[in-house]
């Protein structure tokens, strides 16, 4: 098996970390306790292992494919998309009423993370559906919602989101796609769309594009951007398929990584303008693509955790099967399996740590959000509300920025082999590569957590997760074993950290942004090895206390958190001094451009 | 131009930092001083951007293809390497008696330098070249050094380096080629060696294999591995090319990068044995195979500066040409290019303190090896080539770790684009993913280091290393300029960092050695960081001093130092807590290989 979803720490993150019971509490998700979870990991994983899997090499090597404007997937992904379909996963976190499954994003998202560990490019397709959907259900009209969001969610038919253009990447600003009004309610779309990933294909019948374009006379900016439905085929008043729209694929990117999944180049108007429909209100397109991009942000975020175990799990095979060189402290005289020796031991650790530090932030943030969808409470829904923003750019930045780190070292744990391209440790090399760029760079999100996230209250909710983690550090002082003191040590060093640059981006962001945005970066990195390892803190907690039970898990995950806690967390404070101390390098910011 | 050779930044570092005056002060370097060095530089420069830089993207889009045996490089190859071999460039470093140019280390390094920055795969057929004629030249015999080397040094026949087999990489131990005497003082040598470098190809009318290889009834163990000659082309008495040996290309490596540069698996005895001559004495072949490993490792170091250099100045152009976003201090009112963007900055920055750093180590690590050959004081000569060998595996290992994180960078700077083959950043990715696996993984110079390089002597070279960087602190605390005041504080927590790791690394690993090696790696990254930083903190020292006569350059080299010293060295501390704070993780050492 080339790979196997995680259920067991999947399951204890949920229950023990994400609080689970305190989701399943919530109006309309009394259904969705432990029982439920466990079954539908266990479903979905069997999906995941034996159909998607398999096909994850095979995407590699023989990617989509186009030719006169139609594009092939990988031979065996329009079959397994099928069942993909029939199983009914496209519809897990959405809406029964839309006839979806109607669970919290809770359970969803470990779902979504063994999609994209069996196959990151295959999962793509319905991570860019969800999105579309969640666009749809906040900001589409009732007709909209009823036309499109069964079908998207059936899986009958997939979405993608239209933002790049040559000229505009991370800056909308400069988006020059057009719509101009027909009088009757339609518009036609003229314009060039690039980097559409499953922008076209062949394993549904329909594609619903959702377009950013600028209507006639909208204001320059950002604020002239209106999104649009521009459907591949038009859709008959009874719901049928109708005639091929204006909108055609002219050609699919070769790419380093992800290559299964087709980025297309896309053409509107070139015939006569492709038929589209406004969603909400005119000029307010940023602000819904937010919606969808937001839900996209955080599942890339999960790719990060996927594609970092799947690495993981392929290092740690071929190290026990490895044999090579004697032990080093003498204590056999043949060579033994690579497994056996430190540096090895703690490249596995690594990427271990990091991986289960960036689940276990994922899952949480996502329980906050359900929190923040279904608490009775306005004022509790707020303000999990809040933290979960607070969490998504962490989430996107800081584990897809670790998956470069964990999939490098997967490579390097193969040696030799790692480089050859059969060997496969080094797809997950490339697949990740993209992770840090999509949906928004890491300097994008580091942005959107310094702006949005951060000075926007003041620090308040960073405040509130630095006293959560307080609560922490107390209770594992408490604790008499080493290594709960030990983890006790450096949390509170790297929280003290986290503290101190809080405090310096709301004191500077006004009167010296260079220097707080060049530290941007840096300080989300910090944010998550911070919260990363605290929740990594709180599972040797609560391993300490179970580890009867379950001696080799807990045993394991009590000292995955001191690695995590010894080899990450001090980092915190390094990172601190690159910030703080540094000032942003005053110096450095006023070099000119020719001295690069 | 797709590269230029940063031949202004390489002759301050050989002049201010590496001592070209010192190495011009030896016997036979009379002419080697900067005059010689510029001019070599210069000449250098131009078949490296002009002929092999624009051969590096055709390198990777027409890998070397194998046909019947018969390995054809990638087209226009052949050509470069005719004027490579014209201009005399694989002897700059080899001794004038075999008709090499006879120059210094510290001028052939910039040359290497170039030459890998413009094009790795190339570069990597004279690397090898150069191994074994330093294996030739120290342990040959006479006729053997007649024989070989001027036709290598000449470049009219390539080298090869033949250890590793599908069970034997990292551990020579399971080295089962086997060589029968033939009672002529000849061998037959039977056997099949994987991952050989230009192990076949045309570009050179024979090509020299060395060969590790067990004579019949030698010793289990590396101790039981000799060293042979094995041509491919048998070569008469009169040095002409004779019958085709039997040693025989049976494919080559599909791989993630250096695409360009054949990867051969060589079947050696076939057709009733390859013919082949003992270099030396039987059963010391692994330590003639050292003296060509430790000249191909200081290579390789160099080949993480070359690639990381490249991907910089392809990341800068972009970012000066990429209009993208208006200035986050409200600046300017239209977009502007990203460099004016505090994180690209801070990327670009990294990119150039990390490559700047390494460079001005290995370049330094080359004076000390100059010196080690040539000084007349016997006494000098072995102090230097200690601190020579000291810093080989940091050279190594930490410049090649750190291209990975600046090629990554440099996909980052170009945001999508850096993701699609067509723009060329990801080759460098690709290409640099190898570096800190083969010659040795970073393991492997990490042991080496830990062993050979601080154990042996119970850590006084590296006593020594920190008792020159004190005077540095100290030069830097007397200037009154903040920058190198804060040069100063961070290299003295990185020293004092470095000076405990010593410490304990010495005091712990007869007692602990599964601690200390799990610790190696870290130790290996510290010393890489506190060396290269103490280097960035010289040249800033210089550039202050000198600073009106070049203001942009030294201006540039003091921030660029200041970059180093504030977000580099100050993860030295964190790496010290995760050896020395944590003992080498005692917990997760002791997971059973299940718990993985």
């Amino acid at each position: 098996m080339s790979y196997t979803a995680p259920i067991k720490d999947m399951l204890f993150v949920l229950k023990e970390l994400a609080g689970l019971d305190t989701v399943a509490g919530l109006p309309g998700f009394e259904d969705a306790g432990a029982e439920t979870a466990q079954a539908v990991l266990e479903e979905s994983a069997k999906l995941c292992e034996q159909v998607l899997a398999p096909l994850n090499v095979e995407g590699d090597r023989n990617p989509s494919t186009w030719k006169d404007g139609v594009v092939s997937a990988t031979p065996g992904f329009k079959e397994a998309f099928r069942q993909f379909v029939e199983g009914g996963w496209q519809g897990v976190q959405h809406p029964a009423e839309y006839e979806g499954q109607g669970l919290p994003k809770s359970i969803a998202t470990p779902c979504i993370e063994m999609l994209n560990a069996s196959n990151l490019s295959f999962a793509l397709c319905p991570l860019l559906t969800d999105g579309a959907i969640e666009a749809l259900l906040t900001a589409g009209s009732e007709a909209q919602k009823q036309r499109y969001v069964p079908k998207l969610i059936s899986g009958e038919w997939t979405g993608t989101m239209n933002l790049t253009e040559p000229q505009a990447g991370s800056d909308l600003a400069l988006v020059r796609t057009r719509a101009e009004p027909q009088g009757d309610g339609t518009y036609r779309v003229f314009g060039t769309k690039i980097f559409i990933t499953w922008g076209e294909h062949d394993m549904a019948e329909n594609i619903v594009h959702l377009v950013l374009a600028r209507t006639p006379n909208a204001p320059e900016g950002v604020k002239g951007i209106s999104l649009f439905i521009v459907p591949k085929f038009l859709i008959g008043e009874d719901g049928t398929l109708g005639a091929r729209n204006d909108v055609h694929c002219v050609s699919i990117e070769h790419k380093l990584g992800i290559k299964a999944s087709p980025t297309a180049v896309l053409q509107f108007g070139d015939h006569g303008g492709a038929v589209g429909y406004l969603i909400g209100e005119e000029n307010r397109g940023l602000e819904y693509m937010f919606i969808m991009m937001n839900a996209a942000r955080f599942a890339v975020g999960m790719q990060g955790v996927a594609v970092a175990d799947r690495a993981y799990q392929k290092a740690v095979a071929y190290a026990k099967e490895r044999v090579q060189s004697r032990p080093v402290d003498g204590s056999a005289k043949q060579a033994v399996s690579i497994v056996h020796h430190p540096d090895v031991r703690r490249m596995l650790m690594r990427m271990r740590a990091l991986t289960e530090g960036a689940r276990a932030l994922g899952y949480v943030a996502a329980a906050h959000s359900d929190i923040a969808h279904r608490h009775a409470d306005e004022r509790v829904r707020a303000e999990h509300q809040a933290i979960y923003e607070y969490l998504v750019p962490i989430v996107k930045g800081w584990s897809t920025e670790m998956s470069l780190e964990v999939t490098s070292l997967g490579v390097q744990v193969h040696g030799g082999m790692g480089f050859i391209e059969e060997t496969g440790a080094a797809q997950y090399y490339r697949d990740a590569r993209i992770l840090p760029i999509y949906e928004g760079t890491t300097a994008i999100q580091a942005n959107d957590l310094v702006g949005r996230k951060t000075l926007r209250d003041g620090g308040a909710v960073a405040q509130r997760l630095l006293r959560d983690i307080d609560g922490t550090i107390e209770a594992l002082k408490a604790q008499d074993e080493p290594s709960l003191r030990s983890i006790a040590t450096q949390l509170e060093a790297g929280r003290d950290a986290l503290a101190r640059v809080v405090e310096y981006v709301v004191a500077h962001a006004k009167r010296d942004p260079n220097a707080v945005f060049a530290g941007s970066v840096p300080y989300l990195e910090l944010a998550g090895i911070v919260l990363g390892g605290w929740q990594m803190a709180r599972a040797a907690l609560i391993a300490r206390e179970r580890q009867a039970q379950d001696p080799a898990f807990f045993g394991a995950k009590i000292r995955t958190a001191q690695f995590f806690a010894e080899h990450v967390l001090p980092h915190a404070a390094a990172i601190e001094t690159s910030i703080v101390t540094a000032k942003g390098g005053e110096g450095w910011l006023a070099l000119d451009g020719d001295q690069f």
